[in-house]
């Protein structure tokens, strides 16, 4: 299928998932001489570690995500498709994918990139997700935001007939960078976004919840920062439960322990669960079910393809593996395209990949954040400002870069949110988008 | 319900509808010895204007949308709720509506607002709506572009499949504003946006089609501004056709005339339904379906209430109507706010209300436009600086207008869109939102 686009024999990369890895592999494929076909589900490439932003109406949705096709416009080597990958013949080298409603497309490659990311787990208790969903998607963001919004607006509705157990009370579930993040902005948007707009009830007096199976919240930063962090959050109103698990989801609310807890809006950030490709390739994965990979992130036995990103078990120096982070993610792209370039060219090989730690953030709130570099430790104020300095030169358009910049200053400013619509989500009537 | 939200046995205007007319009356009643409640389907005030440019991913849903809540927190005699009305006893004085899923939800008034704007108008064919959406409310705008973007996507995947009879044709069924300004935001979407974004067509191919029923497009604006939009748009690449009419709609396309033409996008800007508001009241409605109100904007024989905007067949001395655009709807709210203060307040009257005409304008693609104010007409880049400053000027929050400036200012510059985002739409687990 794809033979036929470019007239030039040259060889075919084929990258799966336009995330933080794939986009960089593409980037990075910019002046070598080859085909690049780079497949996505959606048509955005996502800057995922905003998402909570838009989840609490701080963002819309087009400031953290730009259009894949837009992205690569400049490189004329590289093709967009909307598909979504079911299988692999890594022997055949080809790829089957579900593509125009048709299942197993064939799709040949030279060079096959698998960065097919994560999905958030429910620890297999997957009846979880429809009361407690998680948050990986813009399609999840927009889901909690327009379900947060309404359960402020159906309290204010029923302040007089006194229903609605639990409509103000937040459960977030996880106690990682994502749930803490996500904690700290509804507090926000509960104590100084909303201070005016409603009449009947008090949206101070929404409670807010975070369940953290272990003995102390960001477990991945220094024990310091984890402190600090938890007593900002109680300082804005937020509920920290440690060494709690949340046994029981349903539409009434949690049960944590023995304890029954009446919530209308669990949110899930307790956990993730890599994309399949270890099934897709028949090869080993690790406990949590990532593809096991070599230091130059290509599958043994299989030198053509590499695993980057969340979907891999990539081996550090000191026995363990990468975390699950944009960063990582990133570098992997842009070493394995500069290693696919050289091994076309017939240059040597690059030497093994290694990981640059540019260090480690959490924001909670409105300027204050925990910030972790090697043997650098920082909270407040200084690591808030750190903190939005890195995401936003990160984030994919130059413009996206502008318009977050502003949105942030003006609600910084004015504690104002930009994005507090509900809005009613509608089907494509001549269902062209699936 | 309401009684009891207030200690003082203040009056009750109750304000049926969060657009421009019932928006500008809640304002107008800030100082205002009454206790109002503002109702709307939705919890965000719509710029309805610039509809077309989010359905063109030119704009962001946010950036045309405001929150109610938000635009009345200052208003402490406002309160704000998320209702839709189905019934009203004028006797009585009591507004049936739909509330927290509860039917029939009995709201009793002093002072009534009607704003209940207006639909698309199928002409009596409602089986044309699924293949031919209008453009109304954000949700619409959002399914357009998810359409209109994805036709591009798809029209890419099929290039060498050669399916997709008509699915890079767009047909745009009327020809006054909302049509034109489609149809030229699609065709710069098409020559500029995507310019180098697609591997395999070229958007370029796409075509667009403007039909009207008459004898010429902008048909409320003078004969040389009709001449000079026509000719813009065939610079760009719009075939129009005059003194069509579009007789069928299927999935496959249109029959104007008869002639069929394949198109998997039909878009409806061919006239609107005002709200049944006539049949709520009992009361006269024109051959439109619109109340007939009196020169104080109320319904004869019902001196409590007021019917503005889309949904008001309101007199000029000229013998005609006011057209259903923002700037009389506005004005209208103003109007009638003033109007409740002084009978609350025991002074005089105000004289009957006098739309004062700013001028009617239409866009046509990048840096043109044609404006009209009495005897003064313009067509061009200057119509369009004009254009943009009245509709940045009028747009709900001063967030808003400095974001959607930026966003202009950039897509300007740049041709590029920030917007282009296929989203999958997603229900709310929890079933708050309904």
């Amino acid at each position: 299928m794809t033979e036929s686009s470019s007239s030039a024999p040259l060889p075919h990369v084929l990258i799966i998932g336009g995330g933080f890895a794939g986009m960089a592999a593409a980037q990075g494929l910019k002046d070598a001489p080859v085909r690049v076909t780079l497949l996505d589900r959606t048509n955005h490439h996502l800057f995922q570690p905003l998402l909570y932003q838009v989840a609490t109406a701080m963002l819309t949705p087009g400031d953290i995500a730009s259009p894949i096709r837009q992205l690569v416009a400049q490189q004329p080597n590289v093709t967009t498709l909307i598909a979504e990958v079911t299988g692999i013949d890594a022997a055949k080298k080809i790829a089957y994918v579900t593509y125009l409603e048709e299942p197993n497309t064939p799709l040949h490659y030279d060079y096959l990139i698998v960065a097919t990311g994560a999905r958030h787990s429910y620890f297999g208790k997957d009846h979880f997700e429809r009361f407690a969903p998680g948050l990986k998607s813009l399609a999840d963001a927009t889901a909690v935001r327009n379900h947060v919004l309404a359960a402020f607006e159906r309290a204010e509705m029923e302040a007089e007939t006194c229903h609605g157990e639990g409509l103000l009370t937040f459960v977030i579930v996880g106690g990682g960078p994502t749930g803490v993040e996500l904690a700290g902005a509804i507090a926000e948007l509960r104590k100084y976004s909303m201070r005016r707009d409603f009449r009947r009830i008090d949206p101070q007096s929404a409670r807010i919840l975070l369940v953290q199976s272990g003995p102390r919240i960001l477990p991945t930063f220094h024990e310091s920062l984890s402190t600090a962090a938890q007593e900002r959050l109680r300082k804005l109103g937020v509920e920290v439960r440690l060494n709690c698990k949340v046994e029981e989801v349903d539409e009434l609310g949690v049960r944590i322990g023995d304890e029954r807890v009446a919530s209308k809006s669990v949110l899930w950030a307790a956990g993730v669960k890599p994309s399949p490709a270890a099934q897709w390739l028949g090869v080993e994965a690790d406990k949590g079910g990532r593809v096991k990979v070599g230091t130059d992130c290509s599958v043994p036995g299989l030198e053509s393809v590499f695993v980057l990103g969340d979907t891999a078990a990539h081996p550090t120096p000191d026995g363990g593996t990468l975390p699950g982070l944009a960063q990582p993610a990133m570098q992997q792209g842009a070493y394995v395209a500069d290693l696919i370039r050289r091994r076309v060219l017939g240059e040597v090989p690059p030497p093994p990949f290694s990981y640059f730690d540019k260090g480690n953030m959490a924001i909670i709130g409105r300027n204050f954040a925990v910030l972790e570099k090697g043997p650098i430790r920082m909270s407040g104020f200084l690591a808030w400002l750190a903190w939005a300095y890195v995401h936003i030169a990160f984030l994919g358009g130059f413009e996206n870069r502008i318009v977050v910049a502003a949105q942030w200053i003006w609600s910084y400013l004015t504690n104002q949110r930009g994005s507090r619509l509900i809005l009613e989500p509608r089907k494509d009537p001549w269902k062209l988008t699936g």
